[in-house]
């Protein structure tokens, strides 16, 4: 591929692609996303900080100068649907709070303590145990506490077999903590640290092109004796340690998690609007999952940036002059990217994909 | 009846009628919450404070010897699947955010913030845009941050035109404030807040005795121009105002959300081992709906009060000599039994159905 080839961000038809593919409408999810923030401009709460539409929300302490709450609600996606019809159940509430710990983790926010949903159609205590064995897993892990949650059954609303979780997560931050997507300028370096397989994105995407009868079959790609499963299964991992040895040695002026929208939609958010961010694919290494769907489904470069993280699943924005420093501070972390000046209208990521 | 019909908390074979002509699985559920509670007791996180199993989580603040932060997270169950049928969207965030406050108001917490989250099989903005509507509105009534949320569109889970919405409240209380039901004595009165409705338990059962296609239909018992629909979507109430003018008034010793499990599962939590409750079912009015369910199928005594809230949203514990000052403390209130010594294995909640 050429370098004409880059990538825009947002509205091309060619985007839409991969989503629409899945059953996903991004048209009506932008629509949503509208509505909600008209409602945000009716009313917002005094203590509320910062705008709605990051990765997490922030609220003032009552009575502390200092410090913030931090909130974040998410779900698995159509993961558990993989998990549920091999029977595997042990990961995916580990994909739930590594995902949120990961949400609160870009405003530098340490876990205080998670909350989780399970909704089922017909209830299996066993399965039930080892969903919620896998999240009490995860929270142990970063020392949050399993505060509480909900099992709900619903006949009616789910099939047999099929369930949902979601979860919340709360954390704390110092206010003066909290990085600043304002600081950041052109020439600025991007470190990138690396995503072990799909994450917890793109799963509607990948049932349509890996079909179930197929998920049990080796995978050839994936490595020995590993199974299409095991590596659509490949549990979200939580970047807490890597961030914070990052943080303790150089500058993080602004981080993104990147989640559903891929680096497209995820890394604008840490940018200052006169700022975009390119990305150099061959300076890191696309899981062969994401490379299995982006030959099967003939993928667009856009549509591989927007709907998977293709192997980066975190980043932080440090001075150049840090980056090497932030790269030896923690395991795998290299440097994918860089910040550049832009203008008025042009996209705000590009990423050069490798020549093959 | 007469009172010889007295209503027993636990293990009776009767209790399990109604959720399983629902298809909801008592057994299968209290074999899931043992699994958790073998999962709580292999690790908790030091910052826990109290059992699981209440109606809310309670976690230290750190770097803060007085307060605690309180967190609770719940869905509105198949209530939605009648909102979802006949297309009113309006009042199930409101049901979200007020069950969820009063969740936390049981250990006197004021709340911050709440996360939404909504699944959708296709996402429909407008649609998505009233419920989360409901949910700021509810929220803004009760002073607390709409903090964030996760809308997710998930073909293949949910059937199009079905959602599910969950959500989680945060909320902080002064240690102190928190109600201990340990100081609980045979004496005290109970003093109980109106339902208005079902609130957000027993729409299994209800969806199973009223078939759909007579929600809109007129429901005489609920008054002019009022219908199934209108009765079965009645807005789940916040209680935190006539909590906190009672509060105000006099001693609150201990409170109970009357959710899921009713008079019968919830009031127990609140009641020391060597203390039962006494409800007198004249002393409040039965709602109209609930009245109906009965009527319809025929429900037993014990399957009412384990099923329904029967119409007490909400009790509280007072010391029997400042009962009558709680009452007029708050419009609606009433006292509606009394605690009394319990022997060994005897029930923990009585109900003296009224006489007709």
């Amino acid at each position: 591929m050429t370098e004409d080839e880059k990538v825009s961000q947002i509205g091309e038809p060619a985007l839409r692609d991969a989503y629409a593919r899945a059953g996903v409408d991004i048209a009506e999810g932008n629509a949503a996303v509208a509505r909600y923030r008209d409602l945000t401009s009716e009313w917002r709460h005094p203590g509320q900080v910062g705008a709605i539409g990051g990765f997490s929300g922030l609220f003032r302490l009552p009575g502390d100068d200092d410090r913030l709450l931090v909130g974040s609600t998410d779900g698995v996606g159509t993961k558990i649907l993989i998990a549920a019809a091999i029977g595997r159940y042990g990961s995916v509430g580990a994909d739930l709070v590594n995902h949120c710990i990961n949400d609160i983790l870009v405003v530098m926010a340490k876990p205080l303590f998670f909350l989780d949903y399970l909704a089922v159609g017909k209830l299996d205590a066993e399965v039930a145990g080892e969903i919620v064995a896998g999240v009490q897993r995860a929270c142990r892990a970063s020392d949050c506490a399993l505060l509480g949650g909900e099992t709900a059954e619903m006949p009616g609303l789910y099939a047999p077999g099929h369930f949902d979780l979601a979860g919340t997560i709360v954390g704390i931050v110092d206010a003066d903590d909290v990085p600043d997507p304002a600081t950041v300028k052109p020439g600025d370096a991007i470190v990138g640290l690396p995503a072990v397989g799909l994450h917890t994105n793109g799963y509607s995407l990948a049932r349509t092109l890996i079909p179930q009868d197929e998920w049990l079959a080796p995978f050839s790609a994936g490595g020995d004796g590993v199974s299409y499963a095991d590596a659509l299964l490949a549990e979200h991992p939580s970047y807490a340690a890597q961030v914070r040895a990052i943080a303790a040695a150089v500058t993080v002026k602004s981080m993104a998690h990147v989640t559903g929208g891929g680096l497209l939609e995820n890394v604008p958010r840490t940018l200052p609007e006169d700022c975009k961010a390119i990305f150099e694919q061959s300076r890191w290494t696309v899981p062969p999952i994401a490379a299995e769907l982006v030959r099967r489904g003939e993928l667009s470069v856009a549509e591989r940036y927007r709907t998977l993280n293709m192997g980066v699943g975190y980043t932080l924005v440090v001075p150049l002059a840090e980056a090497s420093r932030a790269v030896k501070a923690a395991p795998g972390a290299a440097i994918v990217g860089w910040v550049e000046a832009r203008d008025g209208d042009e996209p705000q990521v590009l990423v050069h994909p490798a020549r093959r």
